[in-house]
């Protein structure tokens, strides 16, 4: 007898909690169905990467990207679909960017080269300058003025084969396109060339955002990336021949700020609509390729996530917005202008996930969190198992849900697989054609079951 | 001084423990850097797949590659190379497959089709008949004789989207290609299109292995394969025009057996020589590509396995050897063979892995083992954590290793990511452009780090 009322006590106390276990379980097995079989994430990044294309903040195409967003969001019939004013700015990569290797009279190599974002124009006749190559700042000092002035400094530390996380060896070596130009200037240089940022030997030259920072105008010098393979090469010549020349021609500029937008859609929650979570990626990509992984894979699975939540008649409790952020990849305006409205309207953010890390199989998600939000966290990670996206790990999120980072606010990044991020970032082949179908869907299905997580047990 | 004394003994016990552990994290780390910055294996992979290419068993490209595998591994200074004789099937694709959907006089599609290996040829003028279109074994049992007589079946059971491991999608779908021919001829059929095995909608066929089983000759009917654009219009054609014709017309051929090898090299174990420790995938491939994922890629992985053994100076306990199967695509002669020359020489196996999943970044492994050994297995998953390839599941091994079955001899099978996989199997997009460099040396040192660890502690 007491055996039994020992079981019904166990019934009584476990049982909602595995009732609810399972219900979780069916919903998530519900949204990765819907998002294999009946999403509009694929057909969404045709249209935008192949119809649209690049578009890079102030451009036409950005202005485009901002009315299809809003045009698509409308068509979900959410409770509100409206645009955020955001002042940006406008670099224009012009009509020609040129580069060869001089070893003699009449002897030169063309090398595929690209503008880096920000940079200023050549003279227009180009810069012929000697070369001093460099893998580092320690590198540059030791050289000193005496050897640099006069010459274009060529920065060639590759990215670190050897770690596992792409994205690591990307920060190990992205000062040298952020900050390369302004500490080569400061010692006299008239140019910059920097290797690409991508792990294989290849042809193209991968684009970026450089920062002259506070360095006055007339002192700013022209900086542009080569290729992997256009590296390897001028290295190789330059270890043969210390006096050859470098040729470089460019005719980008940079224009006054001008106004753009954030597309925002939002459903209302039904019990606690004044808690807002957010889901996002940015609309705006830089102009060599149509921006398929960086980042229009994280524009349609994020507004796969309202998708889904209609077409499966989920009513959130919460409050869950998309946010299409403009202007990632040079200013952060967009996501900085969000944030600061958010803090004037007295919003409540309690949750914020990006995708920026490209459209390949999800693995799982990082998180900005306290021990204790992280905790609650780890205990969802077993409903991501038979989805192989449960590595849930605490770090960095994403650039645009960054300004929202208030010590409360949980911040999280979709985490996909990296290895192949690399071979398309910035670069003219970050097309189309180099996204998979079902490795977009899974991660739109990932991210749009850790969203009902959230939304169903809040923070 | 109980304390002391307790703290010494727990020093000496766990010491050597936590040492161990260090020594082998370090000894893995090494793999990994090596097999990332130093590897063979993208090298070896570009000479097999462009330099001899599609190598289907019992063609001159088999045995070139069978060459190529002994001179390469020969140029490693390992203990032992040597050719094991092996009797494989021969058939021909011919010069032609053509196939049409004709809807009227003078109105005709046409679709893109592919023998599936083993098939007779059509009569020299092509076979032209109606079409009926069926899902299932069950479909056709309910059309019956009368509907089925004189006419192409057309098996259009697409594989599952909703499946996360793509492989088990391909498992509910292959037995349309491999025995829909058969059981289509006892119906009367004249001939079979059978949906290529492929989750994508593009415009390659696929082919793979039918079989006709005891089949009288004079019963066997042609097989090909449709691609998946081709079948969904064939499809809907139907649903327009019951009474339309296909016309499909191919050449191939069965030939008589001819003899081929397996490849196989040895390290010698220093302590344990007796106990062999496999690492192998197969040589032979598809005709229509150059088979870089199916399977060159865990062809180069495994001989990577031992080339890194080498570079590190590692002297295996146990004896490794890499085996190149011949014939894992139509006949598993390669496989069986080795097999029963083990048996017959009294050798004990206590190990096999293969990589026969294509060249993609590996999450983890698989293994056909008892609880006990599968309790010291996951024991190691830990090591694999910082590489991202932990997930250690029970579960098939691979077709070659297969016949080393015995209830005691472990097998275990490498487990990349799935999703992109289809997208080429024996299709003639499976090309060396489809290889990513770091995925497939990832694979590779996830490969040497098991073995590494198999030849530490043994079974």
């Amino acid at each position: 007898m007491k055996k039994v009322l020992l079981l019904v006590l166990l019934i009584f106390l476990v049982e909602p909690v595995l009732g609810q276990e399972k219900r979780h379980q069916e919903q998530i097995e519900k949204i990765y169905n819907a998002a294999l079989t009946d999403g509009k994430s694929y057909n969404w990044l045709d249209f935008l990467s192949n119809q649209i294309g690049g578009r890079l903040s102030g451009s036409l195409n950005a202005e485009r990207a901002v009315e299809w967003g809003e045009k698509e969001l409308q068509s979900l019939a959410l409770d509100r679909v409206y645009l955020e004013d955001v002042m940006v700015p406008k670099w224009v990569r012009g009509t020609f960017e040129y580069a060869s290797i001089i070893t003699g009279p009449g002897m030169s190599t063309n090398v595929p080269v690209c503008a880096l974002g920000g940079s200023i124009a050549t003279p227009t006749a180009g810069l012929r300058a000697q070369v001093v190559e460099v893998k580092s700042f320690e590198d540059l000092e030791e050289l000193g003025e005496d050897q640099v002035r006069g010459k274009f400094v060529f920065y060639n530390r590759a990215m670190p084969q050897n770690l596992i996380n792409t994205f690591e060896a990307y920060s190990k070596t992205v000062d040298q396109r952020s900050s390369g130009a302004a500490r080569a200037a400061r010692m006299g240089a008239v140019g910059v060339i920097v290797r690409s940022m991508n792990l294989r030997l290849d042809d193209y030259p991968h684009t970026g955002n450089m920062r002259y920072g506070d360095l006055p105008n007339k002192m700013r010098i022209p900086a542009a990336a080569i290729s992997t393979n256009g590296a390897q090469l001028l290295s190789s010549m330059l270890s043969l021949n210390k006096e050859l020349y470098f040729y470089l021609k460019q005719d980008c500029k940079n224009y006054p700020d001008v106004p753009s937008h954030n597309v925002i859609g939002e459903l209302r929650g039904s019990t606690h609509p004044e808690e807002i979570i957010v889901v996002g990626g940015h609309l705006d990509s830089w102009d060599l390729g149509d921006g398929s992984h960086d980042d229009g894979a994280g524009i349609v699975q994020s507004m796969e996530v309202l998708n889904l939540f209609k077409k499966l008649n989920y009513q959130p409790k919460r409050t869950i917005r998309v946010v299409l952020y403009m202007n990632e990849e040079n200013g952060l305006r967009g996501g900085t202008t969000y944030a600061q409205n958010a803090k004037a309207n007295n919003e409540t953010h309690i949750f914020a996930l990006e995708s920026d890390s490209g459209g390949f199989t999800p693995r799982g998600f990082s998180f900005e969190a306290t021990p204790e939000q992280f905790q609650k966290i780890e205990s969802w990670a077993d409903y991501f198992k038979p989805y192989l996206a449960d590595r849930f790990t605490l770090g960095g999120s994403g650039a645009d849900i960054g300004p929202l980072r208030n010590g409360n606010t949980v911040l999280s990044g979709l985490r996909p697989d990296s290895q192949r991020y690399f071979d398309f970032h910035h670069a003219a082949n970050d097309t189309f054609d180099a996204i998979n179908k079902r490795e977009l869907e899974l991660g739109a299905a990932a991210m749009t079951s850790l969203i009902y997580l959230v939304d169903q047990y809040g923070f």
